[in-house]
């Protein structure tokens, strides 16, 4: 049954987060599908910027540290994150970027089972895949893929997505935490385009160590520093390499020996990008009654309207079928940049993938169904019409 | 011969720098002698920062990226440091933390020669000491004091403060890296008390791997993002192990395994903080047309009259007699952290590092010679009345 714009605005009416949308600084005109990439700005975190920048900066200087809680920022924003993935407020710490965070952590694992091979699949992210190639020659372990067996006597450390980058796909954290116990394996969840976006429970999963981005569904602001979940037994014995000083457990002290700070801030390195963390902690506000359950069922139907208002293009869906879906959606066809961007023409933005990926995302705070009906109207029409052909929409490059 | 301050006043009138203060928003009332912790923000800075997250951010979204330049910035920012520390615009980029930089280019180095021992003095700047402490157990290489000889057939990689954090001492970069060529051993510099504070050349003193701060001399902002300097003949062959997406030679392919970008971009790791570079971005502006020898000549004469007028207290100085000297001056006194304090309620702001130093910083473009008197004076007074005994002065942590 093809939807109609009259049931898609009574969902909007009867939307629990509908009051949200006024909470984000949007553009007029602009429908924007691209969340998963770089979410937009909340109005509270360009408020808490400006006071960070004039104020503390400006005024309080460095007394800020102090004074305005500078210090406990990779602290406060991991302990907001905590409740969205189902983790302790004290298993969170907010540092650096994905692909140092996953670094760290996989290095702190590797140091604990020095026989370990690393393990990446071939459609990872592609961060992850180098991250774990220039680890495995640093430290002179194996590199393998997952069905690649042996090798390893004391184990495998394995990096995957919790949801996948181009299909989407949701794993299934609890049955692949399971089967790595059993084998006496490790899996470090990436979970860069899950957080926000689906109801996760790290808990309930069994699982020990997660990194994670803050700036596609979380809305800290391009480049936000990353967040890293290690459950709280296992925190104290991992020994990460990158022992900077913000991870000392006394590090105002200047002592000339390192010794790590307990739990999951002894994952911190050197001193943390203050402005971009504001902002991030500004905008996890948006979060903070949020049932991800909820949030999660959102972005889905959100999702399903879309594709079933552009089913009868016959697109291949970057989902394989009978798979939990995140909070986006890729639709495969060969010109798909020009597409993209004669939508962007139109105000409607996604991002495109190579060398054939739409994708499309939704995040379930700031999108109305109206808008996402008439974005997959305007994707029916851009392909009827065949408007991508126009010459000003050959295309160039798409950042992340 | 104590200076009075018709003299101060004179040095201020003649002051080439004494356009620059206009363009630091300082507040009223402060006399900031802390710029070797954290720089003052520049106005234009301030107005960046709002550009980029409103306009940029809010209304750009994604597409930022590339219209709003946001990918090249980390190389922007670095061909803007390069000619404060003589390097070529190519030689420098910015990302990360010092310490995060210091782990890439020492297991760089570190990889380059396996055999080869990691050298710290045990009076570095902590998380210098740390990084090396981490990566030296991590890779399995020892960890040497610089008087210790021997056990490393494959040469030394040795960390070196350029300014020291305590003694403000300016080290004699060519004579050690005339030492270090002829031993085959490689010095990494910490150019963090130094770069934006007194004249670097890079070039001449044969230096080829340094590491810096950008939110000390260089006003970038709370934790702004830091800097790595290669020599461009070295970068090449230099593999290093936290090699994210950042630092591939073409990001956007999306290719399955890693291949460095050319020279020092190869040391760029996960996305950048975007909102803490262009803070810094804009920083490095007030810098454009400044001759850093003129710069360090002016911060040396603010040190000697802040020196001059409290030569009565006679209170030891860090820096050992007949040393050049960097922007900051070190005085000990047991008391030290009580008194800063006092200065502080006074609004004259220095820091304080255990056990009985206290710094006072002397960024040459932000300060004049009659603040520089006024302090000195109060400091004076503070020591004369005991001011400083007040229960109120009780103290707790600085920060960096």
């Amino acid at each position: 049954v093809t939807p109609t714009r009259a049931e898609a605005l009574r969902l909007d009416a009867e939307d629990p987060f509908r009051e949200k949308r006024a909470l984000f600084a949007l553009p007029e005109g602009v429908i924007y599908l691209d969340g998963n990439s770089l979410g937009p700005p909340t109005k509270a975190a360009l408020a808490r910027l400006e006071t960070c920048a004039e104020m503390e900066w400006g005024e309080g200087l460095i007394r800020s540290w102090d004074e305005a809680g500078w210090i406990d920022l990779p602290r406060r924003c991991g302990a907001k994150i905590a409740p969205l993935i189902g983790a302790e407020p004290d298993e969170v710490l907010v540092c650096d970027s994905v692909s140092v965070n996953l670094f760290k952590l996989a290095a702190a694992l590797l140091a604990d089972a020095p026989g370990a091979a690393l393990v990446v699949a071939e459609d990872e992210f592609p961060t992850d895949m180098y991250i774990f190639e220039g680890l495995s020659r640093f430290a002179g372990r194996p590199l393998l893929r997952p069905s690649e067996g042996g090798g390893a006597p004391q184990g495998r450390i394995e990096i995957r997505s919790c949801v996948h980058y181009r299909s989407a796909a949701i794993a299934d954290m609890k049955a692949a935490e399971a089967a790595a116990r059993e084998a006496g394996d490790a899996v470090i969840w990436d979970l860069s385009h899950a957080a926000g976006a689906i109801a996760i429970d790290v808990k309930r999963a069994g699982a020990r160590f997660a990194v994670g981005c803050g700036y596609k569904f979380l809305n800290g602001g391009p480049g936000a520093p990353a967040f890293l979940y290690v459950a709280g037994d296992c925190a104290g014995r991992l020994a990460q390499p990158i022992s900077g000083w913000m991870g000392h457990a006394a590090p105002f002290d200047f002592a000339p020996t390192y010794r790590p700070a307990g739990g999951v801030a002894r994952f911190a390195a050197g001193t943390p990008a203050i402005l971009s963390l504001a902002a991030l902690d500004a905008a996890l506000d948006v979060y903070a009654d949020v049932d991800m359950a909820a949030a999660e069922r959102k972005a889905r139907a959100l999702g399903d309207l879309f594709l079933a208002r552009t089913e009868s293009l016959s697109l291949p869906s970057a989902t394989p079928p009978g798979v939990r879906r995140g909070a986006q959606v890729g639709l495969r066809f060969a010109r798909g940049c020009e597409v993209m961007r004669a939508l962007a023409a139109r105000g409607i933005i996604g991002d495109f993938r190579p060398p054939d990926l739409m994708r499309f995302g939704f995040s379930p705070l700031c999108l109305s169904y109206a808008e996402v009906f008439d974005a997959a109207g305007a994707l029916c029409d851009v392909l009827a019409t065949e408007e991508w052909r126009d010459p000003r929409f050959a295309a160039p490059r798409l950042a992340r």
